[in-house]
């Protein structure tokens, strides 16, 4: 059943919040009385669209629907969840969630304020057992961080149901155990923050020569482990005592501006203004949004390579997702057997626009691979030691697949003994064949790494199918080779 | 003619510098009077020798010649370019630096140093025109920054010379304009750092909270952009002066702990080891070396893969590199063009525990995209609507990579023609060849849909190099149809 996800403000960190769970299958009504907000919400929203899909494996589920309400309390009817992401004046928040609660009870209410408290938020509230920080991290449809911050009177069930819900859209709810000013990571955004105009103020870098200084550096380090864990692997061998024997002392010299806080001038504004325009003004902001998006799903696509950090996040939600789409989609019926369905997704493009030539073959192994599992061939009969290994693999381009392709991976099996199971595979977008690869499957005992008959039962499925398919047409591209002319 | 780096002290930072100038071809002479200095220095460079060369899309150059050395004074004799990263003590350093000076003139000589600005490393040197700081970032191996500082008395011809040499050895060199305690990045990592110790000292949040705080958020988008660019962006089409307007007043906020510096107890260090043990210790040192290492690699990856940042300085490597590759590499002539080295993934590996065979095909097509760039069949050609397709593939399995293994993808030129490019690559472990891949590619005009001639600059680079390789014997698997009993 579609859940209803209701944001309440829609500028760029509640447009993010919106496209977050509209892509993830989430219907979403989204309150703001701002007369741009259609448009700014739909720029937001192209973005993930272009971005969000690029790092699933799975296909995703039909989006959303997204609708703009009149009033708050239309907006929250009916609602599983809401996010407040409005302007960060206290008094206008305290309006806008008693407005909330007066027409919603019993939902989990997050808050995206980086400024305050939960206690602070929840003050003269007229229930403030639902009302939290959950503070995200801009683009929000792309970062997994969310800060989970309760106080004391939040009800513990709504904070683990919104945490549910927060990994249901992909994403890692952090859980503050202690509400303080500023929550955790932007407390350390704001002492850099604060560094970093010292030495603008005082001449000593530009803010080009600031960011070099960081994603050159310690900036790569920090996407995939954080301060301590880095530390630790600095202190070599000896671990995060010596480390901190050596660098400890560090903290007593006068390497930051500890105790001043530059005066928010008029010239310091326009001094970083400047230099900032000086060194990214090449750019539109909307290209900088383009380029920054690219730029971490390829570290986030890295990580999933690794199942590390936010990596292993994306996988875990991938795990979740598959299990729901098998069940959707069912074994299929006929001869040639239809094996898979799959979608071409942004990273299997290559940089002519088209699916890369491997993501044919990894098509045609969903497709075995559903096949083998038919026959039962499945996990659980390779961890007894014996699986199919492929030999030999021929592929034939027809055509080409482009983002967003519905595609199927049909099987024939064109010979099969106790040992060999030859194959061809026909990956399909529609009625249109775009390419055929012709496999030999070997079985294996994986322990003595020599071929071996399969186990009974497996020839007892294998063995009707195979004789079925005798009957079908062998197919023209069977037993070519590469170069061979065209009949 | 190949250039000598003579590194004194060979730590995790001196060695890491060894490791960088001997992969980029330079010989390297250490001195260093640890008994244990050679085993260190040997771990490090197999980290990098595991790690830089996935970078590269040129052939890497003959590494250079290791060597230790008795003395600083027969470490440094006929040196090129000299680094110093002893001891954190500023007594150690000018008798180092004294010594380095008595046996080599008017060689740039940097210092590792974090803490001492170059005026004070200049103190009483016989030349203080040739000392300077090269403050690198751990991995040395990896990450491009190296912080340039110089004094008023150094010689500015010496300071350009290193920073060519920092750039010959792929580094990016920041050149700081003013001296000032730490620098730059370590004046923030110093802020974080003291911030991040309050967090874990007053219970707000464990080493594990704050390390996911970090890298599930703000660290992804500071590897790729900084803190200015990351806050223009955040600003929206306002831009920077809007997004100050927006977080200035923040300064003034109780958002850090800005006066204080916490007393560093025993119990806070055993906090902080406890707390990291919890969160890392399941893995060694090297594990996690080899973690970060496989992490950064993939983001160094994806950066280059967008031209931006720290890809943008692999890229001009490549390219500086790529014209010498050119006059060495000839044509191939006597061998398969060695294209391409890869290590296998944790994502790569299949429910067998083998590479799944899709990747065969991926470390193919890395083999092949870098023969296209090659010849000039690059991304910036394909741009223009022109590119070549693969018709049809042959892959024939000869052995299992597995998690970890280092893979080269050779290619052998079997046919050409003005459209046609008939290749052979070969994936293997060392010696070992895992997989052969038979490929016939198309060059066509991408508009119209169509085969059509080269360019005559392809055509006149592709030439030479499959006129060579007729010479080269015509693999048995060539002309192979799926099935086929082996000869």
């Amino acid at each position: 059943m579609t859940r209803k996800a209701s944001i309440i403000g829609g500028g760029v960190i509640g447009g993010g919040w919106a496209a977050r769970f509209l892509l993830n299958g989430w219907d979403v009504a989204v309150f703001d009385p701002d007369p741009e907000a259609e448009r700014k919400l739909g720029e937001v929203l192209a973005n993930a669209r272009a971005a969000l899909p690029a790092l699933s494996d799975v296909p995703m589920p039909a989006e959303g629907r997204l609708s703009f309400a009149k009033s708050i309390g239309d907006a929250v009817q009916g609602a599983d969840y809401i996010q407040e992401s409005v302007s960060e004046r206290l008094d206008l928040k305290h309006r806008v969630l008693a407005q909330i609660q007066q027409a919603a009870s019993g939902v989990p209410i997050g808050s995206s304020t980086s400024g305050f408290k939960p206690s602070e938020l929840q003050q003269g509230a007229a229930d403030p057992t639902t009302i939290f920080v959950a503070h995200p991290f801009n683009p929000v449809y792309l970062l997994p961080l969310a800060e989970i911050v309760p106080s004391a009177k939040n009800d513990p069930e709504i904070i683990e149901r919104a945490k549910e819900i927060l990994r249901d859209i992909g994403m890692f709810p952090l859980h503050v155990r202690k509400e303080i000013d500023a929550h955790i990571a932007d407390r350390f955004l704001e002492a850099v923050w604060r560094e970093a105009l010292w030495l603008v103020k005082d001449g000593v870098a530009t803010t080009e020569e600031i960011d070099e200084a960081i994603r050159m550096g310690f900036g790569l380090r920090w996407g995939q482990m954080g301060l301590f864990e880095t530390y630790r692997v600095a202190g070599g061998e000896a671990g995060m005592k010596h480390f901190m024997a050596q660098f400890g002392p560090a903290l007593k010299w006068p390497w930051t501006r500890l105790t001043d806080v530059p005066d928010f001038t008029e010239e310091l504004v326009d001094l970083i203004a400047g230099q900032s325009d000086a060194q990214s003004g090449k750019y539109t902001i909307r290209e900088l949004e383009r380029i920054r998006d690219r730029n971490l799903i390829g570290f986030l696509r890295a990580l999933k390579e690794r199942d590390w950090g936010a990596g292993k996040v994306l996988l875990d939600h991938d795990r979740r997702r598959r299990a729901a789409f098998h069940e959707a989609a069912g074994t299929g019926e006929g001869a040639p057997l239809v094996m898979a369905h799959m979608q071409v997704l942004p990273g299997w493009i290559d940089y002519n626009g088209h699916m890369t030539e491997s993501r044919y073959l990894f098509a045609a192994s969903e497709t075995s691979d559903a096949f083998l599992r038919l026959i039962g061939a499945d996990m659980d009969y390779v961890a007894g030691g014996h699986s199919y290994y492929t030999a030999e693999s021929h592929i034939l381009h027809l055509g080409e697949a482009k983002l967003g392709d519905r595609l199927t991976g049909s099987l024939q099996v064109l010979d099969a003994d106790d040992k060999r199971l030859h194959i061809f595979i026909r990956i399909q977008r529609g009625e249109e064949t775009l390419a055929t690869i012709e496999q030999m499957l070997l079985h294996v005992d994986m322990k003595a790494g020599r071929t071996c008959p399969a186990a009974a039962a497996v020839r007892a499925r294998l063995g009707p199918i195979a004789e079925a398919h005798k009957a079908l047409p062998r197919p023209a591209a069977a037993g070519r080779h590469v170069g061979q002319r065209k009949p």
